[in-house]
């Protein structure tokens, strides 16, 4: 789909406004380009269900680190459409593959002690996933401490927060986070988040979970300060999901789409400015700010509403081994 | 800006993803294009402020109304950018001038009896505005039928309406209007509703009001019809405000930028087809539908509670000719 | 439990400080007081399931009504404290329970249109029932309208209304919805309140459904005017929930709990002003008004959220005879 | 009003039901009962403005503290009726003084950096008032951190944190903010925190502020460990409003009011079980608890929506010296 110089130039217009390449599956789509050639240092497995389709990128060394943009690790994508869509049991399915492929980077002992972090502003739709996951969470935590012993078969010591964002509490998440780590000391850390994706299919069909955890710059929010192993000091799984297309990125693919078309016909631009598109991008959406600009499906509210729902039980499944299915369907609706 | 044959095929464009050219002041920009010229049967007026400046369209006869595609009537826009700023003070200016105009419409006697109706889905932020907006009003009818006399000085008899949205009520938005104003018996409605705009430095920082009501088809959530004097049987006052850009605008004003930036250079294509941005604007908002895709700012949550105080501030002071100046700002904030 | 001239006390003090009787069951149980004998024109049957029991109260002449303080009618209570617990398959057999009494008051063809109407106003948490069980509800309306025939196999037309309450609209809620009766044209209408109850065990576990409609002063809004067939000229069928007890019934109770305490310890008072307990229970809760104050649980949230679920999936159960068992799991949870 | 023996079952009877006394002023008028005099060790003031009252209770030794059940310090409450009016000039005024008021504990250089807590879940809305507060502060620290020096002229480093509760996060409050302090090593914390009264006229009038921070078993949410001097290293002011009352209180002081209408008629009982009260409002309040159930007028979402905006203000201008009077209108609005 891009030539070499198209993909510099597209990463270079992005990157003038903001907008970030969240999923793995993207950022290998864009920089494969119309090779069709794998990315040396990228490995990629597929796995199929009913209602979801699961793709695994893998970036193993430095070098596929540099030209993916993202750090070394596993990147996880469930595309399940079906989340659009009124339907409860299929919900259930992706709620299941969600927690399958959670446990895959879930290595504890029953001992163990989970800390979740919903990222995000719960007063802006698009930017309210991670507080909402972390509302219909199974936290358990605090029983652990109080409740006899037979409460607890089966169940994982879970906690949960929702640090809020920079706007409103001037401090960086990734220090609250950091604070209550120090008290807290999980073994393993879940953060929750919303991103932007490229395309307006993503917006709430499409999970990324990823064992590298939050990179800086990330999320709609542009979360400034990582959220991983490095900072955290224990292993964060990340749990990504796309709510918003940046409206930078409905222009790009306009003018791009306009470039196609002139090809087909064998025409060709000359003496264009290599810097036009982002001009003409910038005019189109200087008012507010290209970063700031997003594009959203009206339903967005209900969207999120379902997903929270199905996060929240995957997680739930993932780490509490004893959950029964009817729990767990509780936490699916 | 644009030719004539460009005007038809931009306005097919728009029309095939549902877009509507809800404010006066654009549809007359587009019409007028690069000529300069005033529309025949169009007229215009304009007033400034300090923090405020307003620009009364006027659609005086039906040939008029046949190249605008908007009914015979008055169009008054208030813009006032400060509306995204933190200044109360400049917000309580446009409030009043907002009531100067609205004043324009309301020919009343001190025994009048209005309804004011808030169109929208509160569920939905950039669609909350209406429903909203009743709730920050002051609503008097009740206690004309049970207060003493006393409280009443300087007060007109108020009612407020949300009616909801088509999909959660199953019933059209105008025909439960109309079944309430034959009981409440209105000498005036004032309908508020979210429009779309097609520059997103609009977004809640202009404000449309008309004399025409509410014609099918226009407003963000797209009634299905006419909320005006011919179906309510009184006058309708509309106030609109655009919270959002559609995603389909953002495309085609990328792919017109383009096509601009050829023509500095002197260049031209051939062989397109004609219905080519169309084609390329459906390929990349397809997956939802491109009219129901919008593009809002991150902030929309508290520019959207801003606005409706604005406005329900300049509507009580326009209504309510007793109203002192610090009942005023208690509504404007 | 109380005596002739007690009841008459009881009854003077609740409506003082504007308690009203919303519940059958409670007033039956009151107006019985010691005797245990059934009221003449009263009578009762019962159900009984595994997570509910069903009271079948029906005042049967005027004689009957004067006593009891409710009109002529059948009410029908359903029981159910699983409702307080996270037990979504008990949930699920509440609301086909509720799902099975509905249909008792539902006499339609296939082709009749139902309009459901949700009292009480949305940013009241424990008035806010109504409202909720409207967004949750199957609202099909529309469709019958717009869409082919083979979508509606086994769906009625159905629509809703939240009209919102008198002091935000300054209209009379019996007003507007016979308004949009008049245009819908429904052959029965289903009205959805909160009610307030004189035990804390009822709140958000008890269900009354009756085929008298609202009657004028019930519910925790006190509606002002009357919803009933008489009204408006179609059947009216009213499902109520208590999610307050009035704080003038703690007070209450709490003097009668010390005068029983007295009763076995063979005390009596002399020289009491009969209108004493009044008195005192007026000095406790004057600042607000008696009436104004109510008490609730903390989690009164999560309870109405529960609730508004089961009567959405209950009420579609009933009016739609095609809904499947997924899509009506859907509904409750 | 209590004699001695009395004030010690009335304390039983409160503790049993998990009744706090948040207040200083009630919790002094309790003890002090009918004798009229100073108890030793606590030292009382009073100033009056046009709004508002304030007391200053000074417990100022350990036999206080041990009578009281409150810790050595002071305690500011300010009165102020007019909070449940809808008057904006009179909330100013209110706003002021509890600025004032404030300043008494903000012994800060320029350049201190102050952490605000708003304890509370949102979702609650009597308990939502630490984290509406938060939402409408002027918080400043990350501004310190990425804006140029010019913009900082009369403004005091702020942060803000809304760490959720216990049900939520199963991480202790106390905990998470010792974390988070940690971290952003504040000069002083101010914590907001809703509050039970014993009488329902202080619902959202009353605002105590006092330098002991926060007891364990205090707040609606009894807290469980406190936050305050010791515990965090740093002086902590906590800012807590009544906005329940528990109707164990409501039951409690009917019977009160029975026992004092019959001392009246000179009469009394024998052969009471001491234990008698505490049966009476058990059997009352038994079903979900008697700390569970609390009173609140129905009007409690607008009362807690204005209180919010007074305190947000009246901290912002006890913090930030330069803040001019439009600035903090804003915030008070």
């Amino acid at each position: 789909m891009y030539l070499k110089g198209e993909i510099r130039l597209l990463l270079e217009i992005y990157r003038s406004f903001g907008v970030n390449l969240d999923l793995a599956v993207e950022a290998r789509e864009i920089v494969r380009g119309e090779t069709g050639q794998e990315i040396p240092g990228v490995k990629v497995d597929r796995e199929s269900y009913e209602h979801a389709s699961v793709t695994i990128v893998e970036i193993v060394d430095k070098s596929a680190e540099a030209v993916m943009g993202k750090p070394v690790g596993t990147y996880i994508t469930v595309e399940a459409p079906v989340l659009r869509e009124n339907n409860p049991a299929a919900h259930q399915q992706v709620g299941e593959v969600l927690a399958r492929n959670l446990s895959r980077f879930v290595n504890l002992s029953e001992y163990s002690n989970i800390l979740l972090v919903g990222l995000g502003n719960w007063r802006a739709t698009p930017d309210a996933l991670g507080p909402k996951v972390i509302e219909n969470s199974l936290v358990t935590r605090h029983l652990f401490n109080y409740a006899p012993q037979e409460l607890k078969g089966g169940m994982r010591s879970v906690s949960a927060l929702a640090p809020g964002v920079l706007g409103i509490t001037g401090i960086e998440t990734a220090e609250i986070i950091k604070g209550v780590v120090e008290k807290v000391r999980p073994e393993l850390i879940m953060v929750i988040d919303s991103l932007a994706a490229r395309s307006v299919t993503r917006i709430c069909t499409t999970i990324q979970i990823a064992d590298t955890g939050i990179s800086p710059g990330s999320g709609i929010g542009n979360r400034r300060a990582g959220i991983n192993r490095e900072t955290m000091g224990v292993p964060v799984v990340a749990i990504g999901v796309p709510t918003v297309v940046h409206a930078a990125v409905i222009a790009q693919d306009s003018i791009n789409g306009f470039l196609e078309e002139m090809k087909k016909n064998n025409q060709a631009f000359q003496g264009l400015n290599p810097g036009f598109a982002q001009h003409i991008i910038g005019k189109v959406l200087e008012p507010f700010g290209g970063g700031n600009l997003t594009v959203t499906p009206k339903e967005i509210d209900s969207l999120i509403h379902a997903m929270s729902k199905v996060i929240a039980g995957g997680i739930s499944l993932a780490l509490h081994p004893g959950l029964t299915a009817d729990d767990y369907a509780y936490y699916l609706h």
